[in-house]
C-alpha cells in the first residue's frame, strides 16, 4: 500500500488557484474555520486522501454507512480566482506520516497551478482569551507586511517552540514547489473547540483573500460561547471541559 | 522481507466465495466468533499470513513444536456459495501494520472473487451487559436495511469513537476493490472474553448468511456464563477479570 | 541505508555447518552463553551485521578506539562438522526490526548451507531459582523427543506468552528456509545476569551437539554465584540487582 | 519523500577538508560549540538537510517569516585545508532517522573528499563540575595518543553506556567510508545549556586543528556562568534549570 493515496473523483480546471488548509489541531480551530468555509461557499468534493499514517479507523454516517477515516478535497469557483480546501478527521500520527501526507499533497496542488497557501491553526495559551489575538507566519516578508494591517502578530517569541505539525509543514515545505504560504493561528485556550479563536483567524482571512464568506453566524457563535464562558462560576483551565459546542455542531451554521 | 507475507499451501476454486474475519479483540468477540465457525464448518487450511507487523514471537503447540505468530486462511465448500475464514493470534500492532495487512488481505481475496466481506468484534461498554445489543456498520444502506430485521442497531453516536481496527478497516478499504461489507460489534464489558457477545453477534450473522453453523453449544455456554456472573458477589467493573472460560477453553465447542 | 548489513571480511567453506545464536535477552543467559562458547572454542571472527534497527550508538575498547553496535559472526572449524555462532551487543529494537534482521541473517545461513538453527535464553520467572529447568522449543517433534532425554522439558504451558524476540523469530523462522531449530531456555530470575541458567542450557546444549566446549570454568561460577546468592540476607527478588559478575566479568573464563 | 533530502546551493571546490559536527545534545555542548565555530570562522552557508526523521515544524525568523527545521552545512575556506560544519535545530528523532541522516550525510562528505570527522558533544554526569574533563573515543589508537597530549580522556568505563546519538554513529560509521574520526565529550551536569564544558572541548579541538578561532569570548562566557552558578544559594542539580544562557544567547559571541 502506497504511504498516501490521493483519489480524485474529478480533475477540475482551475483558475489561479488558491489552497485552504482546515485540519483538527489546538482548539479545533482549524477544522472549525474550514468547516466553515466548506460550509459557507459552493464547494464541489473531488479527491480524499487516505493513508496508512491515519489511524485504522472508520465512522458512521447518519445512515449506518461507514466512511474510512480521511481528509478531503474541494473546491470552488470563485470570481477572479478559484479555491482549493481540505478539510478532515485527522492529521498524520507520526512526524513520518505529517511530512510524507504534507510532501504528497503539494505536489498534488502544484499540479493544479496552485501558488499560495493558506493554513489556519491555534496557538495555545493554556488559559481564558477573551479577545484572541492573531499570530501569523509567512514565506516571505511581503506577506508579512500585508497581514500587519490585519493586527495580525509576527514574532519570533511566539509561539515560542515553533510552528508543530501540518500547518507548520504545508508552509515550510511549500516553497520548495515554487509556492508562497502563509499561516494564521488564533489564541485559544486549547482545551476545547474554540469558535472564538476561529472567529478570529477568519476575521483576518476572509477580508484578506476577498473571499464570499458571512461571517456574521460564526460572529454570532463566537460571542454566545464567550457569554456562556464569562458566566461559569470558574475560571475555565485546562483540563476542564466546559460543555462548548464541537465542531459537529457548527455544521448547521452557513 | 515483505511487509506481509501470505503463504498458500493451494488456491482453491471457490464459488461466489464471501469473507468472514474473526480475529482478536475488544473482549475477544472476534476471535471466539471465528473459532467457532472454524470448528463447526467442515473448514480447510490453505493460507498463512506473517508480517513484521506482528510479535516477533512463537508459541508451542501440545507437542512441543513451535509455530510463527501468524494469522491463517481457511475455506468452506457451502451448498449454494463458499467461505473464506480468517483466524489468528493478533491484529497488526500499529496503525500502518493495520493498513498494510488489510490491504495486502483485500488484494488476495479480489483475485478468489469474493464481493462480500464480513467482520465481527467486540463493542467495549466498561459494564456488564446481561443482552448485549449487536451494532452494525456497512458499507451501503441496502445492507443496512436488511440487517435492521434482525434488531441491529445502526447508530452514528455508537459506538462513538468510529469503528477502529481491522474490523472496522477491512469494511473501509474494501469499496475500493468492488467488495460491499458488513461490520458486527456485540456489546461487550470488554475486559473478559466474552461469549456471551459472541452468542449475539453470531445469532444475527449464521441466519442471515445462512451459513451450516449450530449455534446451539454457543448458547449454552454464553448461558453458563451469564449465570456465573450473576452469581459473583460483586458487580463485576472493569479492571477485575472473573474466571471466565477463553477462548482457547471454546475449542472443545461445535 | 540498507535495513541491514552484513559485512562479510572473508566467505569461509563450512562442512555441514549448525548455527547457534546467543544475544543479549532475559538473565542475559542468552549472551553469557553464546560469549562462553565464543572463548571456548576456536572461533573466527568473520562478518559484521549493523543496522538501523539497532541503538545509534558506539563503544569505546579499551584502547580508546569506538566500534559500532553490533551483532559479530564467528565460524569454527569442528572435527565432525562446523560452527556458526552469532553473539552481539542488542537484538532489534523494534518488532519489525528483529524480523528484519532474524530474515536477512537467515538467508545469509542458507547461503553456507546452515540445516539447524540452536538458539538460547532466559524463562524469566521472576523469583530465584536453585535448580534451574531447562524448557525447550523445536521445529519438528523428532528434535522434541531426542531433547527429553536432556530432561529438557516441552510445555505449552511454559513460556506461557509464548517465546518473544530473536530466539524464538529464529526458530518460527527458519522452516521457510528449510532449516530446523530449536531453542533452549534456562530458568531465570531475569533480573541479574545469570550464570547459573547460562549453566543450565549449555549442559544440554554442548553434549547434544558434541561440542568441544569445558564447562568446568562455569560450572564453578554458577556454584560461587549460587552460594553467594544463598549467603544474601535477603530473598533476591525482581528489583533488587545483588552485585553479581556481568557477562564482561565472564570473558576471562574459558 | 527521501527519507533525507539535502539541498546545496553550490558545490564547493574543497581543499583536503575536515568535517565538523555541531548539533544539539546533552547540555548542547554540541551546538554551543559548532555556533561558536560557524560565528567565528568566516563560513559560507551552502547546504540544507531536511528529513521526515526531523520534527514536523518551522519556526519563525525575526521578520516574521519562516524556515522548516533542518541541519545547515557550511563550508570555510582555510590556510591549510578548508573546513565543512554541520549545525542545526535538531538530530533524527528515531534511531532508524539518525542511522539514515547519518549515512546520507557520510556519503555526501565522502564526496567533498573529507577523510577525517570531527564530532562534539556533552557528557552528562548529573552534577556540577567545575573544571570539566573533555572524554574521547576515535576511530583508530594513533588519534588516542595524539590527543592525550591535550589531556583528553579515553576510558572504556567513561562514558559507560557508550556514546549514543549523531555524534557517535557518525564516528561509529565513518570507517565504512574511508574516514577517520574523533569524538569529543564535555562533562556537563546535563540539565542546562552548558558554555563551560563546550568551551573545555574547544579548547582541545580549536588548537588540535589549528582553528582560526578566537575562545576568549568563550572563556569569558564560561567564566562568568561559573560565577554565577557558584553564587546560587543551591547545589545545582538535575531537575532545577539555574537561569543560564541558552544557545541563543550565544549567538551574538565571536
Amino acid at each position: 500500500m502506497e504511504e498516501v493515496v490521493i483519489k480524485l473523483s474529478k480533475k477540475p480546471k482551475l483558475k489561479n488557484p488558491i489552497f485552504l488548509e482546515g485540519l483538527p489541531g489546538i482548539g479545533s480551530v482549524g477544522k472549525i474555520s474550514g468547516e466553515y468555509i466548506k460550509n459557507s461557499l459552493k464547494v464541489v468534493k473531488f479527491g480524499t486522501i487516505i493513508s496508512k499514517h491515519f489511524p485504522p479507523q472508520v465512522f458512521l454516517r447518519e445512515d449506518g454507512t461507514v466512511r474510512l477515516v480521511d481528509n478531503e478535497l474541494f473546491y470552488y469557483k470563485g470570481k477572479e480566482r478559484d479555491v482549493l480546501l481540505l478539510v478532515g478527521d485527522y492529521q498524520g500520527l507520526t512526524p513520518e506520516g505529517q511530512y510524507e501526507i504534507t510532501d504528497k499533497l503539494l505536489g498534488l496542488l502544484k499540479g493544479f497551478g496552485v501558488k499560495e497557501i493558506y493554513t489556519v491553526g491555534g496557538y495555545g495559551v493554556g488559559r481564558f482569551v477573551e479577545k484572541p489575538r492573531v499570530f501569523g507566519a509567512a514565506t516571505n516578508s511581503k506577506i508579512v507586511e500585508k497581514l500587519k494591517k490585519y493586527n495580525v502578530v509576527f514574532s519570533r517569541e511566539e509561539p515560542g517552540g515553533g510552528i508543530v505539525g501540518t500547518i507548520g509543514l504545508l508552509v515550510g515545505l511549500c516553497t520548495d514547489y515554487g509556492m508562497d504560504g502563509l499561516c494564521l493561528m488564533g489564541e485559544t485556550p486549547g482545551f476545547y473547540d474554540d469558535p472564538i479563536a476561529a472567529y478570529s483567524v477568519l476575521s483576518v482571512l476572509v477580508p484578506y483573500l476577498n473571499l464570499d464568506v458571512n461571517l456574521e453566524p460564526l460572529k454570532k457563535l463566537s460571542e454566545d460561547t464567550l457569554e456562556r464562558l464569562k458566566q461559569m462560576p470558574f475560571e475555565p483551565r485546562q483540563g476542564r471541559e466546559p460543555p462548548l459546542p464541537t465542531s459537529e455542531d457548527l455544521s448547521y451554521i452557513g
